[in-house]
């Protein structure tokens, strides 16, 4: 049942860096083109939400204008309203991103209002999309375990992923927000989601936060799970754990594609020079250990 | 397969402070007396090697002579030769350990003789300790990729680990030196060193050089292996690549048995906060994701 090749969603630029403290328009242009001759297919690059939520994704419509796209490669946005939506077409955005919680306490918490009346508030954004003809990718958070209500059943999960494929969404990323899954959490809660979710529809979105992200990877990649979200040198943290990870490092991930023999066709050894580069320039420690490996003075023989 | 409860075999005092810069002997004893106080049931030590390879484990006697011994916790340490036999003797070690190589190039590289040579060389030190009654574990470095000869064949593996378990040797821990497997690769050593060893007296000792370890781990359990080596607050680096990650870090470990439904026996709240007194001694970060989670600030429910 695991997949012959595996699409990487590239989530630095997005997810990554809207959890770092500081970041410039000009760092953040330079990672997405630096990530654009990589081989990703797929690149979340801003999000058009209010600077005042998220002032690391202020100036979207600028970042958009002066990337050097490249031929085949899918930039997406976060757009959770049809302000951002409009701002995202002005941008010429290929793909445009909205996202749901599984949990009641993290949706009222974060967007302040409940599940339902979430999904309720992006049918617009859905039908605009829609008739524009531009794809629409759904985001559930909180898959594995909420920082307010603690444990969330699979079956919730399931519930909010189904409303957003019948929304329109073609594919759903099942986010573990807090990192709190383990592989055999992880593993039930997607075949929970895929009893209701065509599996060719399902994406891996684990945060790293306890270090179980490439575990949990693994265990459902045996389901059939076939793209999985990483963000470069593994960009970000969790607003819920300060000084903890955040995003599984898309280095590390291709590792374990390599050894696998699963196909993703991303250049590996650009990918860790644009984590390099970003994180210099951020100033922060590169948090992939295929990175830090390869970028030491390492004398091995890699084969 | 999957084992019920797995038996944690702490590292931090040997592997991991050994690839420390500096480290006291003061900062030692009291990581060892900390750890004791866990629940753990092994815990290796030190190390009665030469000073001149290793000085961070100069003085091992001291320390096992300073320790404040936890009653059903087995204190182990490294003895290469006769010499490093009877030192730990009159330091009454419970439990010793001696190391092979899975690959020529290491052994050559690493003690200057083949692995037959150093097979050969432990004898003395096997028959002294089976007319002692003192248990013997068995490393075998490089099962997943050496430094110097690159791949390493599954069968060479199991070949030295055969040797060593004929020798004497109660268990034998399969050490990724070098960090380079990945979870296949992992599974197809661990299954051929069981064709030659009962799979009870495996261990694994995977280092999470390239992040890949505790998918590894997740693998091999599955086969059945019950007892995983581990260096709290991940002690330890590469000294194949400066400034990368060394050993899998015991908590990160737990929790993912933990998530599993795995016993261990270990009060992790009380790991991680040996593993933060050392690192803080040291100066170092700490290098396990889920103490860093649990340290900060962290204002979620746990459950």
């Amino acid at each position: 049942m695991r997949p012959s090749s595996v699409k990487l969603v590239e989530m630095g630029p997005r997810d990554g860096l809207q959890n770092e403290p500081a970041v410039s328009l000009e760092d953040r242009i330079a990672l997405v083109d630096a990530l654009s001759q990589t081989g990703l297919r797929h690149i979340e690059a801003g999000s058009f939400v209010s600077p005042k939520w998220v002032p690391q994704m202020a100036d979207s419509e600028q970042l958009f204008s002066r990337i050097s796209r490249h031929p085949g490669v899918c930039y997406s946005a976060l757009t959770p309203n049809m302000k951002g939506f409009e701002q995202a077409m002005m941008a010429e955005v290929d793909t445009v991103a909205v996202f749901a919680a599984a949990s009641e306490g993290f949706s009222q918490h974060n967007i302040n209002c409940s599940v339902a009346e979430s999904l309720h508030r992006f049918e617009p954004v859905l039908q605009a999309a829609q008739q524009r003809g531009v794809p629409v990718r759904g985001y559930v958070s909180c898959t594995l375990g909420c920082p307010y209500d603690g444990t969330v059943a699979p079956a919730k999960v399931a519930q909010v992923a189904q409303a957003l494929y019948e929304m329109g969404c073609y594919e759903i990323s099942l986010g573990d927000t807090i990192g709190r899954g383990t592989p055999d959490k992880a593993v039930a809660m997607v075949e929970a989601v895929a009893s209701r979710v065509p599996i060719s529809a399902l994406a891996l979105h684990f945060h790293d936060t306890y270090g179980q992200a490439l575990a949990n990877v693994a265990a459902c990649l045996e389901l059939g799970v076939a793209t999985v979200d990483a963000s470069v040198a593994g960009l970000g943290g969790c607003p819920y754990a300060p000084g903890a990870s955040g995003n599984l490092a898309s280095e590390d991930l291709l590792y374990m594609l390599d050894g696998l023999g699963i196909h993703h066709g991303v250049d590996l050894a650009k990918l860790i020079a644009a984590g390099d580069e970003i994180c210099r320039r951020l100033g922060r420690p590169n948090g992939s250990k295929v990175a830090l490996a390869r970028l030491s003075q390492c004398q091995d023989k890699e084969r």
